[in-house]
């Protein structure tokens, strides 16, 4: 399958690679096309990947995820265009993070409680179906679920049911067998409501490597 | 010990019924002494059970919980009165829900992400140690740990490290064995913040005896 990666940072990288691993066509699109980053991601990653701007990835993928930093996720999905996103599913694993008050950090007011980045995602982009996932642990863990021993969760929601499940196909392929699907899209604000005890708990552990399990 | 109980909603009936059934002493606490649910509490409890105003049971408590709802959490403290309060340990197991905008609820703006119920208490009565605890789960699990199988979490978080180890002591009488201690007061809005996908799990699961592991 063709996959848009908006964000060349860290966990655009992972996700990036495993699913070129997993026998993937990936395009990574930043800000600027060709940057460093890019083309160190071609490097590592050979044939199968490709880069370019937001909108380059955008209008590549078939599936398209967002892998930008949470405050900056909205303006990034202008860049990709509601045209090149039209019709797409966009996976959205940004996180509303706001460091400006210090470490650790809150969540921006404005995309979060009564709403979240997920829904705003959604409400700008109405012909584009978002699906959040992945938001509530390390990228790590995303691309391989056996980083952390035993059973563990991984949620999904979003408003398109079709959409919901070819994104647990590709939860599937890597590993994640049964997500916690919560529904629709405004399940988004409470998934990533975890954030603030997930940054608390990785002081403690001093590692990123946990996850959430709900037992039940 | 002598344990005030402040609020007599489901939750404080919880609480006291099985801390009498602890061997410890409760008088319950609300707005108006003498009503019916102070009275019934007495009826089913017995010799070890009394109610009075919130200031009564504060006084009358080595220990005081927080049972009222989150809303009304510091209107209800400060009837209870701060001397009376005062060197004590206050268990807050509220949560600031915001049923203003229907279902599911959100969380009360002011009293979430930058600051939390258990940060305000604590700013509010600072001659008190607060201690926050319970607050991630249904009550009946709170004093049944054996109502979800097998292993998962409790949570606690305060500022004084004597005040957490009495609190801890009270747990283990529950029957919870290793809460995850998430360090000062602050962490109360990491953990108040666990509500919004509660409330969503609960609706899932039909059902409120789930609770939250952390797998590492």
């Amino acid at each position: 399958m063709k996959i848009g990666i908006l964000g060349t940072g860290i966990v655009g990288n992972t996700l990036g690679a495993k699913l070129i691993e997993l026998g993937h066509e990936v395009k990574m699109g930043s800000r600027d096309a060709n940057n460093a980053k890019g083309k160190a991601f071609i490097e590592a990653n050979g044939n199968h990947a490709s880069q370019g701007t937001f909108a380059d990835a955008a209008q590549f993928g078939d599936i398209v995820f967002n892998c930008t930093s949470g405050g900056a996720s909205l303006d990034a999905l202008k860049m990709a265009g509601a045209d090149n996103l039209k019709n797409k599913v966009l996976v959205d694993v940004g996180n509303p993070l706001d460091f400006s008050h210090g470490m650790p950090p809150v969540l921006i007011p404005s995309l979060s409680n009564t709403t979240s980045l997920g829904e705003e995602i959604q409400k700008a982009f109405p012909d584009t179906k978002v699906v959040k996932t992945f938001n509530t642990m390390n990228c790590k863990l995303m691309v391989n679920p056996g980083l952390v021993p035993g059973d563990h969760d991984v949620f999904i929601g979003g408003n398109d049911a079709e959409a919901k499940e070819k994104v647990k196909k590709l939860l599937s392929e890597f590993g994640w067998k049964n997500p916690i699907d919560l529904g629709d899209i405004t399940s988004a604000r409470t998934t990533e409501m975890l954030l603030p005890i997930w940054v608390r708990l990785m002081g403690i552990n001093q590692s990123p490597n946990f996850n959430f399990k709900i037992v039940k």
